[in-house]
């Protein structure tokens, strides 16, 4: 299928997400509370910026990029229950997200932690129903890329660091470690996934990678940015909330004008890595950007 | 190989088990203190009832257990990060797990949600790594059960209801719900693990599943026996807390003899569909007497 903007792709495979991420969730065979618990923050919107990814790698590859719901699903179940947790009144006590009332507000904290259990543990039962499309050795590849990922060697590990690292002036390689870990791995993962479903070669493994280690460097520099720059309607959150917090950010390791260059630097290798793939990587080009000139 | 008991081949797996969690977690590439938290809930001992159970199975069908330590560590995992989040202040609150301070009072309560967090995606990328030894939809089929066994559908569900359920009088049916969900599907899995490792034939997994389920009652009123008859320095918490916490239970429900009549029952039926497979259940039979007779 033809999509004459990133835009048409997004909104076609947005609505398509959407729908499986309600399936799933009503087919469970569970209380009703811890249903809408998982639900209330599932549907909080957000960019779904792991599953497009995943979406615009298959449609890269030419492969059908709807085969990819059932694990782009899954990726955007981990990265609500990171998130969840990352709330928490003993993690950072946010109190809203995107303008909303945080799961733990709305639920109490017990049930939100077990939102957060119950949708990163349902995000693998998921992963094994894919067995229609997908042979069982793809499967195994696709939750092992996912769960370690997520894990110690991944999220888990970056956010561990990026509390070890609060109120501590960190160097840039810390602040990268926690990027890297903390929000790299799980984009990293997201168009590994894609690539895997869609049978590629171990180069293109390769090169994707580099592509989505610099894209999630590059999108995690435009939230510092913007976090001083930004419009507090479009990001959701005060400005200068990362300064007030004493949170280490680009900008105040290589002053804004550095983070801009950073954030240029990562932008133009991602791109260049794409362009030595030969690949239909416009869609992925299209999110470049966007991750490059977001406001919220 | 042949054991002369229950004795000598706990202790031999026991072994092997405690090597395969130390060793999993040592050759993680994660920051020192989030390896140590998920170490210190994991060494904390316990029965390893979930492994033993998967071991003697794998046994039942003349496997080799030992191609099961993978799936039986990730079973511990999951039982682990199951019993730090409970232990968490927003749940049950408690300062003492087998006389040894609970995660988060030793490692704060931020580290404890990631230290469960981490456990429980660990196990599942631990679970694609028996790739020497199994087919991918055999590791698919493992994930599966796994997953819905601690996911909303099982013990996240499960510790849902006993929330919803606290300090309301709760019918038998409503008892068995949360015993059945909170423990009781995980205790299934492990013994279905252990014969889907095997090659066991649907019948046999229906009827392992069937006497999985008594055993999993069974243990749970065992439990409920022993908060009132147990002694402290065994069970390792006060007598009558249960009571005193105005939980259900089933000598509550069903006063004293008749909750020792109904673990009888469960004991009896568990024993019974053991003895219809022609498998060499020894060790099966060998671990319900425990249950039955258990004193900690």
């Amino acid at each position: 299928m033809q999509y004459s903007s990133l835009n048409d792709f997004t909104k076609n495979y947005k609505k398509l997400l959407e729908e499986q991420l309600k399936k799933s969730i009503d087919q469970l065979a569970a209380p009703s509370i811890i249903k809408d618990a998982m639900a209330y923050s599932l549907s909080a919107g957000g960019k779904r910026i792991r599953p497009l990814l995943l979406f615009a790698t298959m449609h890269a590859f030419g492969e059908n990029p709807q085969k990819g719901l059932i694990p782009a699903a899954a990726l955007e179940m981990i990265h609500t229950y990171s998130l969840i947790h990352d709330d928490l009144p003993s993690m950072d006590d946010d109190d809203l997200r995107r303008g909303m009332p945080t799961n733990h507000k709305v639920y109490g904290e017990a049930m939100a932690i077990l939102a957060g259990d119950g949708l990163l543990t349902y995000s693998f039962h998921l992963l094994t129903q894919m067995k229609t499309d997908f042979s069982g050795d793809t499967i195994v590849k696709v939750i092992e890329i996912i769960s370690q990922a997520a894990g110690p060697e991944g999220m888990v590990g970056g956010q561990v660091a990026d509390m070890e690292g609060e109120k501590k002036k960190l160097s840039q390689s810390e602040l990268e470690y926690i990027h890297i870990h903390k929000t790299g791995k799980l984009l990293v993962a997201s168009v590994l996934l894609g690539a895997v479903l869609s049978k590629g070669s171990e180069d293109q493994l390769e090169q994707l990678t580099s592509f989505a280690q610099h894209l999630g460097l590059a999108f995690q520099i435009r939230d510092d940015i913007l976090d001083l720059e930004g419009d507090e309607a479009l990001t959701g959150k005060p400005v200068g909330s990362d300064m007030y917090n004493h949170k280490s950010t680009y900008p105040a390791l290589l002053t804004m004008d550095g983070a801009k260059r950073e954030l240029d630097t990562h932008i133009h290798q991602a791109k260049a890595v794409l362009s030595e793939l030969s690949l239909d990587t416009k869609m992925l080009e299209a999110i470049t950007d966007l991750v490059a000139n977001r406001v919220s």
